[in-house]
């Protein structure tokens, strides 16, 4: 069974088969107290690294309270962080009236304390920061049973992962009313495979208020993503408020449609609280036919708006402006250049650069590589290291600057061609990571592997992760979050966890994953049901969230 | 051009020649700094009763403060919804540093004080509720130019959809920085057309997590509509936790997609301090079939699930116990007993039904009207005002009780024939009124007239208003709020607004409501864009919300 599904041609029948299995098992008639469940499944996404569990069920007290120990006890991101998850444990038994007097009472329940020991005393976030944590709901000695809950973690966000893993753990029970933890005790160490796992959000094409944003940023946590990539800016319109170059933003669709700096530095600073990276991108030179709307010197010429004028000093200046301005926003090591699908053709119909490039002696091509070698330079210079959409490593990877991180999307195998060149790389192969290809199932992004053909362990170093993509043509704030997920989960887990535990919990992965989507939907995510043929469809008729 | 938009065959082309026209005037390139808005309008959904508009700019201070006078002006309500309405005013403004003295510094600011007058003392929300307001913001008498804000309402409900009103005039303006109102002084003096403006959620098909349904009547209240339609229960599934008949849940899709209890006490509390209603409907005799998953005794027999079994005294016990535990979580006067739908084969099929009907000289027909009367009586003994679905109206209408009110569903004209016998009616016309029906487009929601034929005025006072239907079955957390809005929007303005204004107002509607979709998206609700052919569909390109 195990090995038809692996086969990729019976891979979504056989995954079906499974899914009805499961739900014969669970269901007890046409209506479902016990549908849905399997209790020998560990109900965690992504997968831990490693973990046990026991068969007791604990009850957790209402009024759990958090006692912090270490160097990053006292971090209001923790502290924060701990209130965050209590409110999502705990807001199915909001109202229901033991809860009253919880706080007196604890030894009504087996967990009234949540203890958390941070060693590192630094709340910085960089890219590879320590996640790893380890949970344990487990018995002290003594004579009698006394449960304790402990995470310990490097750092608070690690910590923060641990929250996450613990809140998955515990379930409002409806018979009892309470929230419960089942089989317990549990220990779970756990860390993830790959240092970068990232979600692109493009408010280009359709603009996204801050709150929605926020809202991504905050489901993105739940699958332990770590990586928003904020395509800001495109051909499209340019939303971005840079103070030193106030007209670029009359390349926004509307007034309203824009983000002030604070606004960014809004979302860095939301981000952050939960343990997520902030990557910019500036898409030069192509895809930058909106920074002329305030600034037509920009445009090679009026009917003829993009790649931008490789010619001009103020082209450069106002991308060394833009950065400088934006800098300060952006504290995350890396910083996305764009550099994809540049067509030349307007720099050669363009007289002024035709000369241009003829006293330069360049073909339009060498211009392609002039203008993104100088805009990496000035991304250096302000201590970013650059990444670039796989074209530039395609086109002249000998002159690229070794620290740039290759962005593949074009298709599979790219990644292992940047690593044996030495450059880091993340991977999104358009075909199976690009979440407006709507016919990619969620199987098809469960199963597609960062490593693929990547056999030697200090090449597989340089792949630092993966990210889906959320091109913006036909989402907007009606159906951002349902076109995201539930597949970003299926890239979460891959990212996550280990191919081992993956592969053996291969058969279980659908219903899991269904589960998840559910759990999505509790918190107020709106994921689409899993089985839709086209991602973002409406459930075919009535039934159970944990069936569609 | 206004008796063309009239015609209903040139209507959609005429809209959509009068939004190109406004897109016309408000584009200054293919880039948009001036797009979308048309100062001459008034931007506040639906449209007030009446007001006047200057020409003057005035600018809110980020920490305005509440002063209230009158009985009303301590309620938690009041105050609650000011501090909501406040958030959501500044939410663009937060993180400008200006905002960090605004409390000393007030002789910066217009407006910095914002005074509601409430008259009665009274918080009970009844159906009728006085929801009048008037809203100044307007000079004071005197020898400087000082603005006041005032609100003046007989109820706190007045007073919160006044809150909504001024929230629509505070616009953040980009290049400032800073909330302003334009065409200051206001002078608008508001109130309902209906007293009843619904919407219907069916928690049957698809289960909501109870945040789900709060978003929903949070997003109800932006748009002044005052009645969550419940309907809890459906043949599919049981949700709803009756503590004397425990079992019913059994019902339920599964140990998670229930409600318990005190969730629902927690969603109309949460509707009251939003001035919405929640009308429960249990819908008897059919769409009862998940009832007989905890007690298989109401089904006529195990093969033949519904109508409920019409012959035992524990139908009737039953629903008599479940009226009585749900009469405590739902104080609103209407109650909704469904008796829409029902196919009697069932009872004749099943020989005890049979054998009862003979005995008892009933017809199958003649058994429906008992079971719906006996219905009735129970909601009525328990100070209850009935509702039904207009079956029981077109099948027995002579020995409908005379209280109860008929739901108009099945077509045009129904509520015109129930007045005139006497009864009060509710619109929900499905072919135009239900949301289900993708193909409706926004401007046949916004074009049905529930008075439609209705000449008398004491007859038309008998229509209490309409409600639009967003049955479950192809919706879940997904996708409901993207299918409810912005169609829910035109029928809102419909049900609040004059017809005098709506007529005066004819030209400006499509582009009012588009901008009002996106005050919905910028508010974190999921509206679609409101020109796709089919409801709820993707945006079909890059582009503007305020063209979509």
């Amino acid at each position: 069974m195990l090995h038809l599904c692996e086969n990729p041609h019976f891979r979504h029948s056989c995954l079906m088969f499974l899914v009805w299995a499961f739900q014969l098992v669970g269901l007890t008639s046409g209506f479902g107290l016990n549908s849905g469940l399997n209790q020998s499944l560990t109900y965690i996404w992504p997968l831990p690294y490693e973990l046990t569990s026991g068969n007791e069920t604990l009850t957790v007290n209402p009024a759990l309270s958090l006692s912090v120990i270490g160097h990053g006890g006292n971090f209001r991101i923790l502290r924060e962080g701990f209130r965050r998850y209590k409110r999502i444990i705990f807001k199915f038994s909001s109202g229901i009236s033991v809860s009253k007097n919880s706080r007196r009472i604890r030894s009504l329940y087996d967990i009234s304390e949540l203890r958390i020991i941070v060693k590192s005393g630094s709340d910085e976030l960089k890219l590879g920061v320590d996640e790893s944590y380890t949970l344990f709901v487990d018995k002290t000695e003594g004579k009698s049973v006394v449960w304790e809950t402990i995470i310990e973690a490097s750092t608070i966000y690690g910590a923060l992962r641990g929250l996450e893993t613990f809140s998955q753990l515990c379930a409002f029970d409806y018979t009892t009313k309470s929230v419960q933890i089942s089989k317990a005790p549990w220990y779970i160490k756990d860390k993830p495979r790959f240092a970068y796992r990232g979600l692109l959000l493009d408010t280009s094409r359709h603009h996204f208020p801050v709150d929605v944003i926020k809202s991504i940023i905050e489901s993105m946590s739940y699958a332990k993503l770590n990586v928003l990539h904020w395509h800001i800016i495109d051909t499209d319109a340019f939303p971005l408020e840079v103070p030193a170059y106030p007209k670029l933003w009359n390349g926004a669709y509307s007034k309203w449609e824009r983000y002030t700096v604070e606004d960014a530095s809004r979302i860095v600073r939301f981000a952050k609280t939960r343990g997520i990276h902030v990557m910019a991108e500036v898409d030069v030179p192509g895809h930058a036919e909106s920074w002329g709307a305030g600034y037509p010197d920009l445009w090679p010429n009026t009917y003829c708006r993009e790649p931008l004028d490789v010619t001009k000093n103020f082209t450069f200046d106002l991308i060394s402006g833009i950065l400088s301005e934006i800098r300060e926003i952006f504290p995350f090591e890396l910083f996305h250049l764009g550099g994809d699908e540049v067509n030349t053709d307007c720099w050669n119909k363009t007289p002024h650069v035709k000369q241009w490039l003829d006293e330069n002696k360049m073909k339009p091509k060498d211009a392609y590589q002039y203008f993104v070698l100088k805009a990496q330079e000035i991304a250096i210079s302000k201590n970013w290291t650059p990444v670039n959409w796989e074209e530039t490593f395609n086109a002249f990877a000998k002159s690229l600057n070794p620290q740039t991180v290759v962005h593949n999307w074009l298709g599979p195998g790219v990644c292992l061609k940047a690593v044996e060149k030495g450059f880091k790389c993340i991977f999104s192969n358009q075909r199976v990571w690009y979440l407006d290809h709507l016919d990619v199932s969620w199987d098809e992004v469960y199963y597609a592997e960062p490593l693929e053909g990547i056999s030697n362990v200090s090449k597989q170093e340089l792949v630092i992760g993966g990210e889906v993509c959320m091109w913006g043509e036909t989402v907007d704030t009606s159906n951002v979050q349902q076109t995201i997920w539930p597949r970003a989960a299926a890239a979460a887990e891959r990212l996550w966890s280990t191919e081992e535990a993956l592969s053996a919990a291969n058969l279980t992965v659908l219903h899991r994953l269904q589960y998840f989507r559910c759990l999505l939907n509790r918190r107020g995510v709106q994921a689409a049901p899993v089985l839709n043929y086209y991602a973002r469809q409406p459930p075919s008729g009535s039934g159970s969230c944990y069936w569609q």
